[in-house]
């Protein structure tokens, strides 16, 4: 199922939709014609664990194309947001988890060489996400060096504390795209959050794709460009840590909960990678894209004409 | 105004309440006893704005010590939880912010010796919160260096977006104690989520008290003993970075939001800056002071143990 965020327009309320055939159908208008009360939002449905998406299927299957007045709207007609545009905390990023990107890292940023032995674990706070076509702020009294980094984001749909490699996934509700923007001259100390966790840094969409329909997501491919050109282009099969190894080694010290959000990292192609590196300016839009869930498009644009 | 999230009793929902001459008094109850709506939890008393603290400060005076039937309970009869249990986002955190403590750390940890140029943040998950008197769980399987860090913690009451330095302390919604728990050897390239984000290594209590009553918050002794024996005692003039400037200084990328918490830093006497270094051990009790707020005791007890 191909979950999103939406609003039907610039008032409306952001509701839970799933997109069927070109529509979005609002599951929760659906089952209230069908006497069955569903979520609204996001959060509730992940909440409500899997049974949830079973229900929501059934319900969807049973109409059999023809849903009930006021329960869909053609998917362009609709605006997107981010799948889950206020997460309950941070947002969990993960660094240097690509071999190619790890070399890329240690020739330009002040990450060591050496491929890490554990997960390098970072956040960024719910303030960072955006929605699909967004703007990204680029304010260039804070930063001059602002990247890219396309991910592949796993969300969380149920309680995961010690909880083994094997049996990690079945904590997983489903999967998105998350573009990690950093800015490489904001890192303090070493620490990330300030270089990857101000405010719009997190594009995250255009859906959820639930996990039944991503059994291995250890398999998809990744890209991202920059004003059209190829910058970045991998498989999530070459993470260093794979998703049931980062849920297996977060959840020892940290219990993962429900619409908890992990960015598994990014591979090489960064514009800190670049010789010379290449760095974000005003009219710049990236495209990021991963296999089976879809593409974000956001435009960079200076901070003081979004305030504006 | 001294505020509190209580329990009545163990099965008791978690409400806010005020501090009055030893009695807890329930600020929603109260108000509803005298036709006013109050919030009946803290981050819905934030929320509010600085209202509520006039309203709910007229609503106590106004009893003349007094308190309608079942507003108000012996403050010994109830189980204070941290202020804001469930914080909205991760909390904030500030390292390397006293100036002993930056060559303190450098002795035996792997940060630079050099007093910081800008605040160095980092943040700790909402699982990490746990109210006064609970146990801080150590996991030796994950760590042999469960470290101390007394702490002033400032909480948000308005939003703050590229606040000035001299309009900073208006946005604090008032003050608590903070013990940044910190695995030393689980930083991971230099990362400290998950040295310091591990389920419950943040104690925060006993009481929010609310700015009005700390006008100027670089003022405060703050101490820290481990197992009655004194680690930490040092006052928050030292810090090198004070609330008003990390308020500014955060708040140029990230946007501050009500109820958001700030973990200001330790000054020097951590374990890890012991000859030879000194870590917690199952049995010990911290006991974290900071002056005009109050204190956290806390034992150190084996995580199989709690989980059992």
């Amino acid at each position: 199922m191909r979950l999103v965020t939406y609003r039907a327009n610039i008032e409306a309320e952001a509701r839970l939709g799933a997109i069927v055939d070109g529509l979005v159908v609002d599951i929760a208008r659906l089952g209230a014609a069908k006497g069955v009360a569903m979520p609204a939002t996001m959060l509730a449905f992940i909440d409500l664990g899997p049974q949830a998406i079973t229900i929501a299927d059934r319900l969807i299957r049973e109409c059999g194309g023809l849903f009930p007045l006021g329960a869909a709207v053609p998917a362009g007609n609709v605006r997107l947001l981010a799948p889950i545009p206020r997460p309950r905390k941070n947002l969990f990023g993960i660094g240097l988890n690509y071999t190619e990107h790890v070399a890329e890292s240690a020739k330009s940023l002040d990450t060591s060489p050496d491929l890490p032995r554990q997960p390098v674990i970072f956040s960024k706070p719910p303030t960072t996400v955006i929605g699909p076509g967004d703007a990204i702020p680029l304010d260039e009294t804070i930063t001059r060096q602002l990247d890219w980094e396309v991910e592949l984001g796993a969300v969380i749909g149920s309680t995961a504390k010690r909880v083994s490699r094997a049996e990690a996934l079945s904590h997983v509700f489903g999967y998105t795209v998350i573009v990690d923007i950093s800015a490489r001259d904001c890192r303090r100390a070493g620490q990330w959050i300030y270089s990857k966790g101000q405010d719009g840094f997190a594009p995250m969409g255009p859906c959820i794709v639930t996990a039944d329909e991503i059994p291995d997501p250890q398999t998809l491919d990744l890209s991202l460009t920059v004003n059209g050109v190829e910058k970045q282009r991998s498989n999530t099969a070459y993470m260093l840590f794979k998703v049931d190894e980062l849920i297996a080694d977060i959840s020892r010290g940290i219990t993962l909960e429900p619409g908890d959000i992990i960015a598994t990292g990014t591979p090489a192609g960064v514009g800190a990678g670049m010789d010379p590196p290449e760095w974000l300016r005003p009219g710049d839009v990236i495209a990021a894209s991963v296999e089976r869930i879809g593409t974000l498009r956001h435009p960079v644009v200076a901070a003081a004409e979004i305030a504006a």
